[in-house]
């Protein structure tokens, strides 16, 4: 299945690993990679010492790194560690990319930027970046819930035609089965980035007794919220939430912004001892609307070759 | 384009015009109809006057009509109104539909329900639902904003498989173009229900200088609110919400919910004047994300014509 991501990349299949922060670690990756993808490292809230191992734990797989483009800039040495081990890409997602960019474009490495609007998309080509992924709503972690994959992707494809057109698009957010592919690249997309469906693998960085709740649960069964981001003490910016799994920790306290914060310190306290027990009625749950569309745990590799066959099955109809 | 959606309704096309309340009338219905479609007239919060011109106006072409179901069981005897004009369809959206589920089905009326759950989509079942509508956040218009097309569509196809498999699923939110009309349909979907789109044709019930507004909107112009509902008096259940293109009427009271009900009278005053004089920076402009699509404004049936025949195209690249 060639596209002009596939082509941008050399890789065999048009199917990115999201960056899931500290979970999508370096044998994830590696076995994106191994089955045709490309898997990028979550490198998260900026522990070099993690990424490191992981990064070694890919074994020498061709793999990439992505960033939460706003942590990076309290640690901006992450990326000189990052760029230290040639990714096969680096990836920023959250922020102005536009400090970063010049260093990943001298050290020769691709830039992949995920966008949430067509703004964003306009200053990360302005910044030089060689892929845009598009991040609709519906997508698991964070992001900004203005738009949806299915109108998104077009728009950009449209938006990318115009101003740059030899850019490839990937959609992300609702991805995760060969529908998911087959539609995105009839919506103009060159491929996919999936985090849900990988988080549903054997060698995600997840708690098994999350993974669970994940394939009980339905697609109706998540919503984007910024308590979390309170609960784990994480600066995110005001336009960003987070996709995650209901729970009666977020039943209490979704939309009671002002007694969580008169609660601040006391719901912190409970919230670190609900991880450490994986609790997870309190505990983050963090996937998208797609967790309807998973029902099993497999190995990567399996998942990430399934669909793209059924794609290609579908398409062939 | 065969599938279970246009053999269960008889039609050429997979393609269904979106019951917009007071702006799909019996022209545009009709026309949608004569491309090969199924033209539903909206019956809004019932005006009966209005409906019977209108099913005039559609001048014994086959078309169907869609209501708003809690507005419905204000007035049920619309319900009669419009089953003495034998539609080819009725379509129940917003409410609880069980109390005209038998009637419709005893007039031997097909019944389409709207549903934006899968809860809904049981229950819609339950009712004895002929065809079921996959409704996403990012459609014009009312919605409840949980779920999006991308996966909505295959879980309701999963769910639908599993319990009711003859059943047609339609994807309603963000298709407005050959690109949407291929991915609705690769995600699981028999066809498509077209709201926005069409809102920008010739045949539509639409203000012009709105109709300009709407093209030269981008896709991320567009927001969920209950302002409009306040402004309008209209009783939405909470539940739901619109969506409706940004302007200042929005800048300044979204989000401002209390604010809002405390000047709410003025308000009122206010908006109503603004309608009158078709001044849309208060008036509302009830699109989707999928006005970024939408560049200009043309007759329904070739704007039906040609999302098909792209659709085809693209599905057979
Ligand atoms: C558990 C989880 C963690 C995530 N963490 C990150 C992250 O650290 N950086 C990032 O760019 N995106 C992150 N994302 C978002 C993904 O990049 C991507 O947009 C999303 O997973 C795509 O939607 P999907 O979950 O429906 O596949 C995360 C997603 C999930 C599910
Ligand atoms: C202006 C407008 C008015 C609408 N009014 C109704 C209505 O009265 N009843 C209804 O069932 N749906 C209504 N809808 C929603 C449509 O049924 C449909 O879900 C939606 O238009 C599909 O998404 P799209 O706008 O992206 O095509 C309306 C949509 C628009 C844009």
């Amino acid at each position: 299945m060639k596209t002009r991501l596939t082509e941008t990349l050399g890789i065999e299949l048009p199917v990115l690993l999201a960056p899931m922060a500290m979970i999508s670690g370096g044998r994830l990756a590696a076995e994106v990679t191994r089955a045709g993808g490309l898997g990028l490292i979550g490198a998260g809230y900026g522990d070099a010492k993690w990424l490191q191992r992981e990064v070694d734990l890919a074994e020498g797989a061709r793999v990439g790194v992505g960033f939460i483009t706003w942590s990076l800039a309290q640690n901006p040495g992450l990326l000189d560690t990052a760029l230290a081990r040639r990714p096969a890409a680096v990836m920023l997602s959250f922020g102005d990319l536009e400090p970063f960019a010049s260093p990943i474009r001298a050290a020769g490495v691709p830039l992949i930027a995920q966008v949430q609007t067509l703004d964003q998309a306009g200053r990360a080509l302005d910044a030089g970046a060689d892929i845009l992924v598009a991040q609709g709503g519906e997508a698991g972690g964070h992001g900004m819930g203005g738009r949806s994959t299915f109108t998104f992707v077009p728009d950009l494809a449209d938006y990318v035609a115009a101003r740059s057109a030899e850019t490839p698009v990937v959609a992300a957010g609702g991805v995760a089965d060969g529908r998911g592919v087959a539609a995105a690249l009839v919506l103009g997309a060159d491929g996919v980035l999936v985090g849900t469906r990988l988080w549903a693998s054997s060698e995600a960085l997840v708690s098994p007794v999350a993974q669970r709740r994940g394939i009980a649960a339905s697609g109706d069964d998540t919503l984007r919220t910024r308590v979390y981001d309170v609960a784990r003490q994480l600066d995110w910016p005001d336009e960003y939430d987070v996709r995650a799994l209901r729970n009666s920790f977020l039943e209490t306290w979704h939309g009671h912004d002002a007694e969580l914060a008169a609660q601040r310190q006391e719901v912190i306290g409970r919230y670190e001892k609900a991880v450490a027990a994986e609790d997870f009625n309190v505990a983050a749950v963090l996937v998208g609307e797609a967790v309807g569309l998973v029902h099993d745990v497999r190995p990567a590799a399996e998942l990430v070759r399934e669909m793209v066959r059924d794609a290609r099955r579908i398409l062939n109809r």
